[in-house]
């Protein structure tokens, strides 16, 4: 049986990449799933290539979302352990240094469109769609919403919460939930090419700014700045900062000391 | 004399709606008016037969605010009081179990753009406009702002509540204040719609859902993911999910203990 | 030399306006130049004709963000001392009781684009572009990041942050950093409409909403509540709401007292 959970690095590009991978069965994300996702993005984090990182998926569904036969005749314990499960994954996305970008092929549904969600940046396909239909099905998407909520606002996320309808690619991106809605065809190329933009940047300096963006964005703002004004201080000192600076200065390519 | 706030009960559809019926005043919010809709909504929310609520109102307008005559010549704590009663009146719309959708068929100024603000969803006729003008008269919107700045951002809500100017409906959607705008022959007919599309749900998921929503939507994200994986895995205990997953695995429609 | 910033106070008008003057270096946001906007803005907060300021800058450019030249070769301690400076600007912004409108001619980039999120109001030109490139240079815009990611939300922030790349004023305008998008040879023109449209409005009015908007927007909704029922309360049963409010009512135009 091959692996729900394929990854692969392309040391050209510094790109590594997961790819759920059951496409039959809709890319569920079982406890089993989400562990080796979480374990894929931990490894690829301290891979010394991977620059960035990209979430997609094989076949017509980016992700449909939990496994539901995990969730049938189980405990209250039992269902504890698959969100504790899916909230490390979530939390996983956001921790390691790199940036990571979903590439979204297709449906994109309730963990599935949750997954989407907590990537740094999400790229769509135009056939790709976003939806939190747990609600149809007794099981309200509450640990979806977290992310959701915070992507898209109030009102957008409880009419897409309460009804459960899915919206479009387009629609996700005038939204704020997706960065970029390209034709199927062009999506892998569409995805290198933002991710191999970002990763010309110093490694060092994209990982103090993602933990930055992580730290600072849910304090008040007198809180934000007083953490900033330190990172962006160390970050300053920085050998690559002091590079970066006098490269731009010299009008010549910087080197980055990681590089 | 009419009372100024109507209640109805569709037990066909299941909704309940609570209508502003002061066309005459523009369906000022006086305290007494304010009380009422308060009191319409615990109501409303322990009536057997209802699990949705619409508030609209009749005339030309959805209403026009404040009563002002109420705020001429009165104490700190006259004033005080009538602002509390107001605050009651917004935080009951969200803490019922059901959702609650304004029907806005005109005009929603100052507290009445905040009692539509305040909805968990909201649907427009064009006809609608909304604004916080309170500037203009001396009374700063500051309580409007609360709902208004946390569904539109910062930029824009300080751009209503400094020039006093209305946005039309589309503006209001596109600012993501408003989930749809229609004609205002189709707004009864379209809201019906929507409510009875949620409506078909477990009444005790949208419960669990509406009520975890405002639970998690000021938290900083982990804190957020703690509460929500708890309610999660209790919302997959109960009978309703338990059926709604099983009946949703073998393709037939759910049956809801509550139905 | 010529100041770096110069001031201008309009009597006719009440506004009072901040000019970033070295175009030829694209308007550095020095210590020395955000010492002098931090000042600017608090002795025009206190002159008593001054009812609204505005911030826009010569040349094409409205700010290339900090200067390098300062953060190369410096102790910690003395980088920290840059972005207290800086910090210090954007406070003041917020802080004085007249609304701040951002008048913004040409690229807004880094710290540049932090100042224009930071205002209260952004009409931009046509021919203005934002950015937070400092990733490019090895130095995450982790301050500019806090204004910012409060503007438009996660994901576009960081798009904006990891790529650097820039957005046009449309583009701002869509994603609500930008009130108003205008040709370029309407800017002041426009600038002026707009913040006359405001003045018109109670200066202590003004002051209470300004204030109590900065105070409620990173409250959890319910403390927000709170503190905002108090604050309408206050601003009730002051002379200028009482003014505003029977004028209203008597179908004439209010007298405010400190016209």
């Amino acid at each position: 049986m091959n692996d729900a959970v394929r990854t692969e690095i392309d040391s050209d590009t510094g790109i590594g990449t997961i790819v759920l991978s059951r496409p039959g069965q809709r890319n569920p994300l079982s406890s089993t799933v989400m562990r080796q996702v979480t374990g894929a993005l931990r490894s690829l984090s301290t891979h010394p290539a991977v620059r960035a990182v990209v979430i997609t998926a094989e076949g017509p569904v980016f992700s449909a979302g939990h496994d539901l036969s995990e969730m049938i005749g189980r405990t209250l314990d039992e269902e504890q352990a698959v969100f504790d499960v899916c909230v490390e994954m979530m939390d996983a996305v956001q921790q390691i240094p790199q940036p990571v970008i979903a590439a979204v092929q297709g449906p994109a549904i309730a963990a599935g469109c949750q997954l989407a969600a907590s990537c740094d940046l999400v790229v769509a396909s135009e056939s790709a769609v976003f939806g939190t239909p747990g609600v149809r099905i007794g099981l309200f998407c509450s640990t979806p919403m977290v992310a959701l909520s915070r992507a898209v606002g109030r009102k957008r996320a409880m009419q897409m919460l309460l009804t459960g309808d899915t919206i479009s690619a387009a629609t996700a991106a005038d939204w704020g939930l997706v960065n970029l809605v390209v034709p199927p065809e062009e999506l892998n190329d569409q995805v290198r090419t933002l991710a191999t933009r970002i990763t010309s940047a110093s490694p060092l300096t994209l990982q103090i700014g993602k933990q930055a963006f992580y730290r600072q964005i849910d304090l008040p703002q007198d809180r934000a700045y007083s953490a900033m004004a330190e990172t962006m201080a160390s970050n300053a000192v920085t050998c690559d900062a002091q590079e970066g600076m006098t490269a731009f200065l010299e009008k010549r390519p910087p080197v980055w000391r990681g590089a």
